[in-house]
């Protein structure tokens, strides 16, 4: 492709509506365009890398024996009605009308659709498994979409939906998919993490997300130094300290703190360490026959955070997690927010395994002003449970018993579902069993968000002067910049060749034949990302050489013109 | 792929509510289902064929110099106020509202959104001319759909639009695109032509459809039997008659027709043969400075139809075309329809070319029940105009001047354009001119309806036993079939090293690994319309020879085993 007959559309100036640095660049680079809020036209560098990063997609999937089909956008309500998620889902989920005012969704997903289509069409288990996959545009009618791609409202998503007669197949199937999706970022070169995840709304048993690592990531990631082991943070175990509580040295004494409401307060006011201290959250309880629900305390170490994910599983407290408020924390324990504590407390306390092991420590006194210090599990407070309530911390042991846990950022770009039979029980997707009696199918769901992966890559490989592609999803693998070619005769000579010789090649090259100063050309090759720039001079050709740049190391090696292109193909298609 | 690991889901029966015979084997063949009316889900065998008609498109539309993008489905409508259409357009553009309440457009094309992409991205006349294309599912909220894929409600297309700054630039990229999709329609291996079409709604001067010529067409197209000439009937002109009207040689003679109100009466009844008598439409006439209609005539010979196109654009004649109420009539001229002629009339009267070399003909007296007989032109009616006004017919002399005219029945799966400015004017997209002065970019837009070939070509290619594929869009080019597999050691060994060497040898090919009688495995090849099958059986393996069968002309061919490969590459891949 030459640049003077391709929409390159860079930027000089970052958009100001960008905050992230994957939209900012993809603004810059030329590879979207925003058409209204969460929707984006993807210009022909942008499409080139989506379409480079669907490919592989589909490869994987076709290679793990998944079969490719295509469902459409437009999905009538009537199927979400069965399932039941016309009601559950949110407004994320668009819900349209059509000329004679049916109802109908555009699609975020395709359960409802995918199993409708298998208890239509397979009816014995001579049929099972099968694993159906396509790759759609979604839409979510997100609230705020924000960060490009990453959050847009349309996005093109590869998702899959395998059918089994029994959990022990559709392990087998979930753990091909798992090196299947592997296999995907691997390819992709970035570098990903697969990590235990919480199955949310989706519903199901077992399921991982695929993270790409980046700083910028919105989600935190607790891994093994020693071992494989990696966890979304809000469901990685924080195990109970290996150590016995200290016997009790220090008398219950109450003490005035008109002014220390706060950890950080108590530390400075009273020099009292966090780790010697405990905060109390108070929450509402599950809720009781009647309907009424009464209220429960969390007790964490003053350095450690609440797990809402933790908390909002526990039986005693009432779900979706919800902090008390101030009248009704008042009318029962007597005291504001700020000076609560676990001692004397008449409601159910649920108190972290890390603050469990304390001894001797300080906590509010359920009057405002006022806190303990000389605390003692057992002697002044009895009645608690012990359970896993908090986020894990860097230097955690890690919860499969090797190593300790780091932790990192990562955009989720994958996930991964044992669904089991949420689906085909609501909607009666069940076939002949091999004993011929009507058996439910359980399912497995596994999704990868193809739009939002170039995102992701871009977050993870980019420095002050652009993208840093890997090549194997760069727009093009090779850029072409000849200085000042039409002041020579020599200069489009030897470019056109080498252009020629490159496409004859196979290799994805972007010649760039505009009449621009060097320095412009430059930037734009590095903002772009192109893995590799190979730039022809006057000065090198007289030593027969051109000079080839490695966008990622910034290295320039002089090449002959004869070795040129061997070399590079090799280098690229190496 | 082994069908025993394959969404085969062919059907025995035809489903009932498919009409066309395209919406019939694609069902039965298992390429599609019904998800909701108009909504159809691709299964594994017709998403190959359709993502193989895609590959050809594409790999066309990048020769021709066309660059790829991708533009949203969901468009806001400001652009759509802009352009005028949002009021235009009918019912088909389905309108949404976000959760916001803002409004939307699923779009069926994307002139706005393309040329508001234009004139922010394009500036300088340096940029152009500019050409992007986009393969995508576009969204038309048809009243009935119907026909299967053919006239669905969600739909693949792939959409082009081109920028200029001249007629000519325009006329160029024109012709290469026309030339492109020649190819593409070579390629696809189906027997169409590129027609003169009419420009419709979407305005412009210039425009070609293309047809994939079946007996099923909705269309009816005039093309030469000498010359490359062809037109859709509604645009092919009638020529005058090479011929010079006869002098009168009968009086004006009225008489009585009681019972004879159409051309056929006419014949039945006083034995007057259609070619020798006229029929007069009375339809509304343009409307005059304070808004009001009155009537024009139309007179044909009385075996023609009137083209209501060319009626339509004639300028004294109200658009959109309108037959006069009787009332109407029956004021202005004293009879009613059926008894009409252009003798004695007052109003303005627009007379068939064909028409106006008759001579000694019939037509009505203007008095309910009554004709004359003798009419001639001049003579007996004067003051009317003579233009073109019916439809061509077979045996026409064709317009270009060379041979005559056929006519057959096509189906529209392109159309192209040459739009002019209709929508950058409206959307101001102008760029600085070499002059130094905003210039209004003239555009082009060429339309392929992808997911339309699919059923087109079925259309065209199909026997009683099923669809017969061109080997480029074929889910599959070859099927092997080992008969009674189950029963022997010899036939599994032969049937899977030929699997495996064809997959080598880059073929795409379906293993058909079921334990089914070798009749049904037939049928459903034959069904699915492999293009070749090869058939393993004990008898020719003694022989050490397989069996190939060609699905288009019935030939079963005799192999060695040895050479079975080679021959079979080399049909294939020609």
């Amino acid at each position: 492709m030459r640049t003077s007959q391709y929409l390159l559309a860079t930027l000089k100036e970052t958009p100001s509506d960008a905050e992230v640095i994957s939209h900012q660049l993809m603004l810059r680079a030329g590879m979207i365009r925003k058409l209204a809020s969460g929707l984006y036209t993807w210009l022909p560098s942008g499409l080139k890398t989506l379409r480079k990063v669907e490919a592989i997609v589909r490869d994987e999937m076709n290679k793990a024996g998944a079969i490719e089909v295509l469902m459409p956008v437009m999905q009538p309500a009537d199927l979400w009605q069965e399932s039941g998620r016309w009601e559950q889902f949110g407004p994320e989920l668009l819900r349209i009308a059509d000329r004679h005012d049916r109802p109908f969704a555009l699609g975020p997903t395709h359960e409802e659709v995918i199993t409708d289509l298998v208890r239509r069409e397979i009816s014995s288990y001579k049929q099972l498994p099968i694993n159906l996959y396509q790759v759609q545009t979604k839409v979510r009618d997100e609230v705020r979409p924000r960060f490009g791609v990453m959050r847009a409202r349309e996005f093109l998503m590869k998702d899959a939906y395998s059918f089994h007669l029994s959990d022990e197949c559709l392990s087998a199937t979930y753990q091909r998919m798992h090196k299947a999706y592997c296999n995907i970022f691997d390819r992709l070169g970035l570098d990903y993490r697969p990590v235990i995840a919480d199955t949310g709304s989706i519903g199901g048993s077992v399921s991982h997300e695929f993270h790409v690592l980046a700083e910028s990531g919105e989600d935190a990631i607790a891994f093994s130094d020693a071992s494989d082991y990696a966890a979304n943070i809000e469901k990685a175990e924080a195990l109970a300290p290996n150590i016995e509580r200290p016997a009790p040295t220090q008398a219950l004494t109450r003490f005035a703190t008109p002014n220390a409401k706060t950890i950080a307060e108590l530390h400075e006011q009273h020099q009292i360490a966090p780790t010697q201290s405990v905060k109390t959250l108070i929450v509402y309880g599950a809720a009781d026959e009647a309907g009424k629900r009464g209220l429960v305390a969390l007790v964490l170490r003053g350095d450690h955070e609440l797990n809402e994910l933790k908390a909002d599983k526990h039986p005693l407290v009432f779900a979706p997690l919800e902090m008390a408020k101030e009248e009704d924390i008042l009318a029962v324990v007597g005291a504001r927010a700020g000076s609560i504590g676990p001692v004397g407390l008449t409601i159910p306390v649920l108190v972290d395994r890390s603050a469990a092991v304390m001894a001797d420590f300080v906590a509010g006194a359920n009057t405002d002003g006022e806190h303990y210090s000389g605390i003692n599990w057992e002697r002044d407070v009895t009645g608690y449970q012990v359970v896993d309530l908090r986020n894990v911390v860097e230097g955690d042991p890690s919860p499969c018993g090797k190593g300790t846990l780091q932790i990192k950022r990562g955009i989720e770009v994958g996930h991964i579902f044992q669904l089991g039979t949420k689906y085909s029980e609501a909607m009666k997707a069940a076939v002949l069993g091999e004993n011929g009696k009507n058996q439910t199918m359980t399912m497995g769901c596994y999704g990868v968000g193809v739009s939002r992966i170039v995102a992701a890559a871009i977050e993870q490989n980019n420095d002050k002067f652009g993208i840093i592609w890997p090549t194997s999803i760069a727009p093009f693998e090779l850029a072409i910049v000849p200085m000042n070619m039409h002041k020579s005769h020599r200069i489009p000579e030897v470019a056109e060749k080498l252009y020629s010789d490159f496409q004859a090649a196979g290799i994805d090259v972007l010649f760039d034949d505009r009449k621009e100063r060097p320095g412009v050309m430059f930037n734009d090759m590095e903002l772009i990302g192109i893995p590799y720039t190979l730039v022809i001079g006057e000065r090198n050709l007289d030593n027969n050489q051109v000079e080839l740049k490695n966008r990622r190391t910034g290295e320039a090696t002089l090449l002959s013109i004869d070795e040129a292109v061997a070399t590079i193909v090799a280098a690229i298609k190496g």
